[in-house]
């Protein structure tokens, strides 16, 4: 499967703002593809920003973010969203009229609240989150073909000038994303569904097994193909990205986290109860939402993630 | 990675019951290993009895588990655990003497007290629980490879007969499979917090996502990328076999989770408070666990279990 580009957007000089698995998958995908004239990147620390130009991937590191952001007519923040609204302060005098400035984070309210405030009126701010990832960090956990067959949502503030929102929305198409618009609200709402709940929910039970009296860490690494492991992924994700996302998205994840509480309670009583028949009504329900992922693209249809399996050496005789 | 065999052990005739995930995948891979010489399978329905034999991997397919067993000097239960006490009263009218009994379920307690008062004196009972499978199900979806390198626990009673248990063990080992020995107890509370919890959780969330108000199924199912399609793939599992689990491991599962909900209202309140540094300190620790899992070759070091990634196709020009 390619996906396939019907307009190059162009931009001059395009500045990324963190160089973790997002930046630095943009960066290489836009390399790949040719979408910036100059690409700029800079990161917090100076370790990154050596191993970024080790990497030689963009054409110049930088050490601070007014630096990076010099004539760029692409800005993107790639950093944890509690980081932004202090980034978007620090480069606002310092953008060109014109300027694109947009950011990856998975929270959009907090986001647009804390940055729209400090950018200029001739910034066309255009927040944007690609729903992809891995558990993966750092400068070297990027990779160019991280965006394809995922979406990228954008949630531009009313009155946001329509030729930018087009052109943000041809960039990440031309990375292989699919693009939607929607309200940051509405947004963030989805999300604390289809991702930040299932990561609390995930850091939860792993913790919980690191904890037990009863049963030993070795026992639970070791019995982890019993369906353990599968949680342990998403609780290997960034510790700083995440702590942010549910502190700048409480409220929507608090009420997700009522209702699938209202939920456990009512399989637990099934349980308590012996009630089998509920359980099953339920878990027949449940395998339906599979299949629906599986056919639209959005997870492999091999069984098991399609994990690799070694093989049986034939013994002779 | 191959797994390698030191000593081959050899049954004149196996008798599957159930054919399924786990007893086809035992099929062909005791085929493939040569560790049976006649291999007899039944099951429930005759529809996938007409499947088994059209899928011409074993010798025989019967149409009771009394004719099944006959003669067998290795008999394998691959059936929901809720069933195991009933076919265990069906079939020992017509077991061989010094045959082993065996099975698959993922609770042992349960199945232990179901089965062993039913056995002759003349069957040795040797429990076991591959600790291995994928969220398909049916006569289709073995295959040889499923236990390499998993584990499978045995749960022989006091006073099991050594050379059976050995027997069973070299079995497994020669499906590539690494044997572990433990009580029925504590392997009923391993398997709570390393499978049936996490089971439970997928279920109850992928239940939440799909009965909200706000948020659309059809939105769940699009941006499921950002961590929700992870547990879609165990909410996916066999029903039948999850309901008799929950049933019939109640009370270790009750208990894991009266701890996981003391653990996720911690959280919760964390993230209630703004307290950030409680959420990055339980982040951080979390990571370790799949460290460890990664490290004894339990999951995919690859990010993302090793899921495809398609290919841009640079635009021309």
């Amino acid at each position: 499967m390619s996906a396939q580009v019907s307009a190059t957007p162009q931009f001059e000089k395009m500045a990324l703002i963190g160089f973790g698995l997002i930046g630095g998958s943009i960066a290489r995908a836009a390399r790949e593809q040719g979408l910036a004239g100059t690409i700029v990147t800079t990161a917090r620390s100076a370790k990154t920003r050596a191993r970024v130009t080790e990497l030689g991937i963009v054409d110049a590191v930088v050490e601070t973010n007014a630096e990076a952001v010099k004539d760029a007519d692409l800005v993107i923040l790639c950093i944890p969203v509690g980081a932004c609204g202090a980034v978007a302060e620090e480069i606002a005098p310092c953008l060109k009229p014109g300027v694109i400035v947009s950011d990856v984070g998975s929270v959009k309210g907090a986001v647009v609240k804390d940055m729209a405030p400090h950018l200029p009126g001739a910034a066309h701010f255009v927040p944007a989150h690609p729903v992809a990832g891995t558990e993966h960090s750092g400068p070297d956990s990027g990779f160019a073909e991280l965006f394809i067959n995922r979406w990228c949502i954008l949630t531009p503030p009313e009155g946001t000038d329509a030729g930018a929102v087009e052109r943000l929305r041809a960039f990440w198409a031309a990375l292989g994303a699919k693009v939607e618009i929607m309200t940051p609200d509405h947004h963030d709402l989805v999300l604390a569904i289809t991702s930040h709940l299932p990561h609390l929910i995930a850091y939860t039970i792993v913790g919980t097994a690191d904890e037990l009296a009863q049963v030993t860490s070795s026992e639970v690494i070791k019995f982890s193909a019993g369906g353990f492991r599968d949680f342990t992924r998403i609780a290997a994700s960034d510790p700083t990205m995440w702590r942010d996302v549910f502190l700048a998205n409480k409220e929507a994840v608090l009420e997700m986290l009522g209702t699938f509480n209202e939920d456990l309670s009512k399989l637990t009583r099934a349980i308590r109860r012996g009630d089998g028949e509920a359980l099953s009504e339920h878990f027949t329900r449940t395998r339906a939402i599979r299949r629906g992922i599986v056919e639209i693209g959005q997870d492999s249809a091999a069984p098991d993630f399609g994990r690799p399996h070694a093989q049986l050496t034939r013994k002779p005789g």
